[in-house]
C-alpha cells in the first residue's frame, strides 16, 4: 500500500495534486491548517505544522510511506523577507524526522526557483544556487539538510523546484489571479511594464510533476517548469483576450518582480527521467483560471 | 544593562565563558538541560531547548539583550551523522526568533571548522564552505539562515567557528581527555598514528574569544583557533611528559580523525578586529587538564 501525506493540501498546488495521486493508487491523507473538504474521497486532517507535538502525533497515527511536503508561509508581498521562513525551515526539519521515524520511505519537498542566483538571466544546471532573499535562503538551506538527512537515514528523496504557477486557486493578490479578477469585474488594473520573461506553468501540470516525482524513485533536484519563457505582458494580454475584454490591463514603467529579466526553467530531468510533459496549453489554462474566478464572482478565498 | 543568555552553559565551552562575561559587566543567565551550579553568582535555568514553548517562556522571562548560543548535541562518535543535528538546527532557529522577538539585540552563535571543505588541508578565507558531514552541513545551513535573518531583522550577529578545543571539562571520550585520564590512571591507551596536524586551543581561550565577540559589535564570521598547528602525536606526547609518565600513549597505524592531514585556523579577524590573543600556553593548558582529571580521580561527568 502506498500511503501519502500531503502538507499544504489546501493550498494552491496541494489541492491540484490530490486527484493525480489517487489516480496513481495512493491512499492520500491531506493535511491543512483548517478542516476542508475540497476533494471528496480524501482523508483530511487539520494540523498546525508549526506545532511539533501535534505534527508528530499525526505522523504516528497516519503511518505514511510517502510524503509530499508543499506547506510554507507564502503571504504575497511579505514572504520574501518574513522571519516566518525560519519557522518553516524548523517545522520542515521536524516533520521530515517525524515522517521517517514513523516508517516513511519516500519524500518529495517543494523548492523554488528563488534558490538560484538571480543576478543574471537563468536558470539551468550552470546557474549557481545562490539565493538573495530570506525565502530563497531558507528553501536552499532546507534542500541541503533534506538531502544530507535523506542520505544518512536511507530515505528516498527528491526536491521539486517550483517556478511560476498560475491557475484556479491562486491567491487573489498574485498577478495572474489579480488580473483575472479585474477582467471578471471589468475593473482596470495597473501592472508593471510586464517585459520580464518568466516560465509560467499551469498549476495542474505543476501538481502532475509532483505526483510523478512522488510515485517514482528518482532522487535529487528537479526544476518544474515548461522550459519556455513568456513576457508577463504577453501572458496578461492573452488572458485579457481570452476574457473577451480590452483596455482593462494597463502597463506601467516599473517591474515589481524580483529577479532578472528572464527566469525560465530547464525541466530536462523531469522529461527524460520521468517522462513528464505539460498537458495543459496556455489558452486552456487561462480559460480555466477565468472560469474559476467567474464562478466565484471574483471573491477571494479566506486564508 | 547588558543581559546575556548563554545556551549550553554547562557544556565544555559554556562553563568557561561565564566568568569572562561577568568580568565584562554582563548579567549572565545560564541555560542548561539540568539544574547546575557550576559557577556561583550566576543565574541558572534548566530548559530543554528542543522544547519550543519552554524555550520561548524562558526568553520572555529573561528579556536578554545578548545571546551566546553554544548548545548542540555533540555525542562523541555519533554526532557527525546523527539525525539530531536537524533537531538542533530547528531548535536554534526557534530560539533565535524568540530571543529577537523578546528584544534581543546581539547574538553570537558557535559554528565549526567542519563547515569548511575538508578534501584538502585547510582552512582560511580561500577555503570553500563545503561541509561533508551532516553535522557540518547543519551548522553551515544555520550560519546562512542566521546571517540572513539577522540582516532582515536588524539583529547584530557574529558566528564563531570552533576548531579543536581541549582543557578541563572535556567529555571523557574525546582524545585529549581520554589520554589525560589514561595518564592519571597509568593505563596504556591506543591512539591513531597521530600525524594529523590540528589547531588545538585551550578551552579558556576559546571561551575568551566568544566573550570578546559577544561584548563587541563586529559582525560576520570569525575562526577561533591559535593559528598554529600541532601534530596530534606531539600534543599527546607532550601531555604524557607533563604528566611525568612514559609508555602510556601508544600510536597505531590509522588516523581515526575526519578531515585532511592539516586543519589550522586563521584567527586574523579575531586578532585584528577584537584584539584577541590566546592567554594560555600549551603547557599551562595541558597541566590544567591533567590537574582537573587528577582531582576527579578520572571520573567522567554524568551527561
Amino acid at each position: 500500500v502506498k500511503r501519502a501525506v500531503i502538507t499544504g493540501a489546501g493550498g494552491f498546488i496541494g489541492r491540484h495534486v490530490l486527484s493525480p495521486l489517487s489516480a496513481r493508487g495512493f491512499e492520500v491523507v491531506a493535511l491543512s491548517r483548517s478542516e476542508r473538504a475540497l476533494s471528496e474521497g480524501t482523508e483530511w486532517r487539520a494540523v498546525d505544522l508549526l506545532d511539533a507535538e501535534a505534527t508528530d502525533r499525526v505522523f504516528a497515527q497516519v503511518q505514511a510511506t510517502h510524503l509530499l511536503h508543499l506547506a510554507w508561509d507564502t503571504k504575497p508581498g511579505e514572504y520574501w523577507e518574513a522571519p516566518e521562513n525560519l519557522d518553516w525551515v524548523a517545522a520542515s526539519l521536524r516533520l521530515l524526522r517525524s515522517f521517517r521515524d514513523h516508517g516513511g520511505r519516500r519524500a518529495v519537498v517543494a523548492g523554488t526557483c528563488a534558490e538560484y542566483d538571480w543576478t543574471e538571466d537563468c536558470c539551468d544546471e550552470r546557474t549557481p544556487l545562490r539565493p538573495a532573499s530570506l525565502y530563497g535562503k531558507s528553501k536552499n538551506a532546507l534542500r541541503e539538510l533534506f538531502a544530507a538527512y535523506a542520505r544518512s537515514s536511507a530515505l528516498s528523496a527528491a526536491w521539486g523546484r517550483v517556478f511560476f504557477t498560475y491557475g484556479p486557486g491562486e491567491r487573489a493578490e498574485r498577478i495572474v489571479a489579480a488580473v483575472a479578477r479585474a477582467l471578471d469585474q471589468e475593473t482596470p488594473i495597473q501592472c508593471s511594464h510586464g517585459l520580464q520573461v518568466r516560465d509560467f506553468l499551469y498549476v495542474g501540470d505543476v501538481a502532475g510533476a509532483f505526483a510523478s516525482l512522488l510515485d517514482g524513485d528518482a532522487e535529487g533536484e528537479f526544476d518544474i517548469g515548461s522550459g519556455r519563457g513568456i513576457a508577463l505582458r504577453d501572458l496578461l494580454l492573452r488572458l485579457e483576450e481570452r476574457a473577451g475584454r480590452s483596455g482593462i490591463v494597463r502597463f506601467g514603467d516599473a517591474a515589481e518582480d524580483r529577479g532578472p529579466m528572464k527566469i525560465v526553467a530547464d525541466p530536462d530531468r523531469l522529461r527524460s527521467e520521468l517522462g513528464w510533459t505539460p498537458l495543459t496549453s496556455l489558452d486552456e489554462g487561462l480559460d480555466r483560471t477565468l472560469a474559476w474566478w467567474r464562478e466565484r464572482g471574483g471573491a477571494p478565498e479566506p486564508q
